[in-house]
């Protein structure tokens, strides 16, 4: 398993040691892409129809088109091809009816966004002969002919490994095992807050699109009503507090939209974010397995030196291949860290800004409506 | 029923047409009264303790005591003498376990404030000689003997309408009938609206203090949960975002402490005041029943007389009297809607301002929070 030995020059890929310790190569200009403008196309003289969007790299600014079974052929190619040393996050769900729903196709599109800009991002994959294709190709042919030749592509599962060339000494294996070890630990235990964070999250949602909003609504009513029967009194003067009254109340309905509205606003894009590195997180236990199992392995390698089934030089080799793995999976820990505190800053940020407008906005309609009452 | 008459020169209640129709007189310096220092005191060697209340009017200035039987004792001999004509509020629910304690004793202190301000500011009530011992009695012996004398009075239920002197040209039966028919629509419409913002009201304060606090507080540990695991990472330079983090979550910590403090400063006058308007509009259908019923009589007159049952001159009398209570209850209507624009206006202006401060407060906190995220 630890020794075979493939690798063009062409498709090397170095791993230097930074100042947070082993990273990869990371491009001088970041690939971007925007996907838009989602279509409805047909097949087989309209018997078949399917949503195509528009995704447009920032290297070439030439849209090309691609359907949702693209997306997810090319997620299929780099699960294979890069799935030991990475973790690659599945694409946002396969189907679901009323999948031509404008909603819907929203939905899906802002998630495959999600879902490219996180690939663009990954030096790796982004630099990757098969997802340049699925970006640039240039005609028909040239995406058909790049299709196949990358379903032949053998270097896939562990073969990555002989690929990936550390910029560095030799690790120990007890090294290794420590580090594998609280890789293990972080995201095992990030993906327990990130999920605690969905669960109250949905709870939040749901109170603030359900019961929240119909109880000052209710809170309006009731004033408005209160308002309508002192119009009732006969009495004379009191259209100050009338109208006063009323005002609230609609401040009140308009408070309950308000509230309802909001979750599109913040707490989606943290709901979304969270949901991705979910999503990420539940890729981390198959890598980090092979990385366990690899480690098994080369403790055993004494033994199996002792008991001929391998020879020293052999060990030799397993060793240095585990500590390529080792720096791969660091690497990778780093770019997630890096990844991540840019994605929560982000997010929090925006979730903050969205709530600070919500409650001064509310603030400001309620001073207009407290204006409206005689001070006497 | 109609027809006895008895009333000294001093006793008598005029009513003038104002503005807004028939006017009970208004004393030139409106009587007012604080409520304070509860003080237990016992009786019996230590046998019976009670609370006692210390009142000071705004007229001797000089603090009177009593406990909270002798407020209902009052309450009692005030509904005894104007019950028919002026609708006199319940005080505060009498007894319940834990009366000494310490938050009953000041919501108590707090509704009998309530009672006496309302009582205070009736014109009728406010000079009666029973209420003027309540509040400002000499000594022990001053105070049992006005007891006495108050417990004696005979101007007592339909009585107090042989007192009043309504400075009016008589009313027709039919207006009486029109007028009766409308304050009792209104009182019960109002009664409806109010019962249902004391219903909506209570739901609220539930959610306030119950489920929505517990969410933030959830949100606020989820946040703080994911800050810790961040830490955790042991990758270099996250501390901005951890610290942002803990932050943004103790905000929402304290947000979760401000909501669910928020029904007690602003929520709870509005409950009180429509209590309070509960317990008044609870008054009125007996009130008007009283009415009612007069103007039933008044309307058999015709048959009355033809039977010999009554004089021609008899018929007269009762219609002037009818005459006597629709002025007295029209009066007593014009009360309560200059009452009711004040206080509604008044508890509202206090609700909403601190409902403003509430709103702006929490801005304040989250932009706090969200100026300690980094920008990118």
């Amino acid at each position: 398993l630890l020794c075979k030995q493939i690798a063009k020059d062409k498709d090397k890929l170095p791993i230097y040691v930074g100042e947070v310790g082993p990273v990869w190569s990371y491009p001088e200009n970041q690939l971007d892409c925007v996907v838009a403008d989602p279509k409805k196309g047909s097949k087989m003289y309209g018997l078949k129809s399917y949503i195509e969007y528009q995704i447009t790299p920032n290297t070439t600014n030439r849209p090309v088109n691609h359907r949702y079974k693209h997306f997810d052929w090319l997620y299929e190619r780099l699960l294979d091809k890069f799935g030991s040393a990475i973790p690659i996050p599945s694409l946002p769900d396969k189907q679901v009816t009323g999948r031509f729903e404008e909603e819907f196709i929203k939905m899906r599109m802002e998630r495959l966004q999600g879902w490219m800009t996180r690939m663009c991002r990954h030096p790796v994959v982004s630099s990757s002969e098969v997802f340049q294709l699925f970006l640039s190709y240039k005609d028909e042919k040239d995406w058909k002919f790049g299709k196949r030749k990358a379903e032949k592509d053998e270097t896939v599962g562990v073969m990555i490994f002989n690929t990936i060339e550390p910029d560095a000494p030799e690790l120990d294996p007890l090294e290794v095992e420590k580090k594998c070890e609280q890789f293990s630990r972080f995201t095992k235990a990030m993906d327990d807050g990130v999920k605690e964070i969905l669960t109250v999250g949905n709870e939040h949602w749901k109170r603030c699109t359900g019961p929240l909003p119909k109880e000052y609504q209710r809170i309006g009513k009731a004033l408005q009503n209160l308002s309508t029967v002192f119009t009732s009194s006969g009495y004379q003067g009191e259209a100050t507090l009338t109208d006063a009254l009323t005002s609230a109340g609609k401040t009140y309905e308009e408070i309950a939209q308000l509230v309802e509205e909001q979750p599109k606003k913040d707490l989606h894009f943290l709901m979304e974010t969270n949901n991705e590195y979910k999503g990420l997180l539940g890729c981390f236990p198959d890598t980090i397995a092979v990385h366990k199992a690899a480690i098994e392995k080369v403790k055993e390698g004494d033994k199996l030196v002792a008991t001929n089934k391998i020879t020293p030089q052999d060990k030799g080799t397993m060793a240095k291949r585990l500590s390529t793995m080792s720096y791969s999976l660091q690497a990778e820990m780093n770019h997630f860290h890096s990844n991540r505190i840019y994605d929560y800053n982000r997010v929090m940020q925006l979730y903050l800004e969205e709530q600070v407008k919500f409650y001064e906005t509310i603030a400001a309609k309620l001073r207009e409506a407290h204006s409206q009452f005689t001070t006497m």
